[in-house]
């Protein structure tokens, strides 16, 4: 039984990963985190014994530290088994455009690169603490194919998702170190291309529904093995090269 | 003859590559930028005629129009061949630090990531002009094999160099989209790796002195072609995996 955090729950892949982990018998406690508790309808109409709904605002080191202290009173000694880096932005510019903005830039940058390493560094006695009883911790942090600098689209509306990019290759070296740096602790680190899924940011557009990305991807998550470690994968299963 | 402008002229491998600019005879014009004239005394000792310095803070926006008004002034109608983005700082910390802080993963971002985007961007039109009449321009963004994923250091020192690695993976994804993107107006953009420099940054521990990398990497930056638009090497002009 493990449990497991998710941070932007309140929408989109978040949400889907949280119903569709909820239904896993191996999981006993989805820990969702969003920034407005009030506003977060759908994820409260979950009501699942399993569910615990807290309050987290990735950009912000002390709403991390709270959050980290809460995540600590749910799982107790056992600690935390999974920890999702979720949440995430996109700021579409073409990279000549005279209006470029780097206010935008950087908070594409705080909460899709930087909140990650936060949380992590905030996380990692939670997830230690889970690896020294069942001999693993996982970290899934959420990128993006856009982020493959081998695999560079070169046509269509990616073209413009060059900020997005970076901020996903930044994450995906996150991912590597984490890798590296946490082996001894067995506290493994994996990234994940949710595919182009059809929510507020992928719009209605995208190639696939919210359930056809996350119902494969909570399955992935909930299988990761030191196999995965380092390693980034599509919610289909294949490897993403970097 | 080509216009060459650099960023972070003032000490280390930004001062090394414009010493060995200025020697080169395809060289008409360097460029120079640093952060403060007043303090740049080495590289105001280079007096050359080809010489010449500008003041340019690489994470303010207004700094970086007014040095690209400036730099117009000084190429004319010709346009500016080659753009280096060398400007770079460091943070080190293991991931799992106490005190690891959002203020210096940002600021590294902000010097290392965003500035080389909002330097290209500004500097498109001059960078255009200068394909336009010569075939290409380039931009040559001095990177980190500590920014490729592929080849992520396990042992040593490197280790702690997570978040300087992020920011160098992150511009190696602005090097290629440039490639991309800009590939039609014949600017091109490539991405390099100096070495281990006894720098400031390096410190004196370092594989490399500033000439040993400097010479030949400005010798690989003026040969720039077509089939280097888009990828990474060392300053042995050996190809780094992303």
């Amino acid at each position: 039984m493990v449990s497991v955090l998710i941070t932007g729950a309140n929408r989109g892949i978040g949400l889907g990963l949280t119903r569709h982990l909820l239904s896993e018998p191996s999981v006993s406690t989805v820990i969702a985190s969003v920034r407005d508790v009030d506003s977060a309808k759908e994820l409260k109409a979950l009501s699942s014994p399993k569910l615990h709904i807290i309050q987290l605002e990735v950009v912000n080191e002390e709403s991390i530290a709270a959050a980290a202290k809460k995540v600590a009173e749910i799982v107790g000694e056992k600690g935390l088994d999974i920890l999702i880096n979720n949440a995430g932005i996109g700021y579409v510019t073409p990279l000549n455009a005279d209006n470029i903005s780097k206010a935008k830039i950087l908070e594409n940058l705080e909460v899709n690169t930087v909140a990650p390493l936060l949380i992590a560094n905030k996380f990692y006695p939670l997830l230690k603490s889970a690896s020294s009883k069942k001999g693993s911790a996982q970290i899934a942090n959420i990128s993006s194919a856009l982020g493959s600098l081998e695999d560079v689209p070169t046509v269509g509306s990616a073209m413009k998702c060059t900020v997005y990019g970076m901020t996903k290759s930044a994450l995906n070296m996150l991912t590597r170190r984490i890798a590296v740096e946490w082996k001894d602790d067995k506290i493994r680190a994996t990234s994940f291309c949710p595919g182009w899924v059809k929510t507020d940011m992928g719009s209605q557009a995208a190639t696939y529904t919210v359930d056809e990305s996350t119902i494969p991807l909570s399955k992935l998550i909930l299988a990761l093995t030191e196999e995965h470690n380092g390693n980034f994968y599509h919610h289909t299963g294949e490897k993403i090269p970097w």
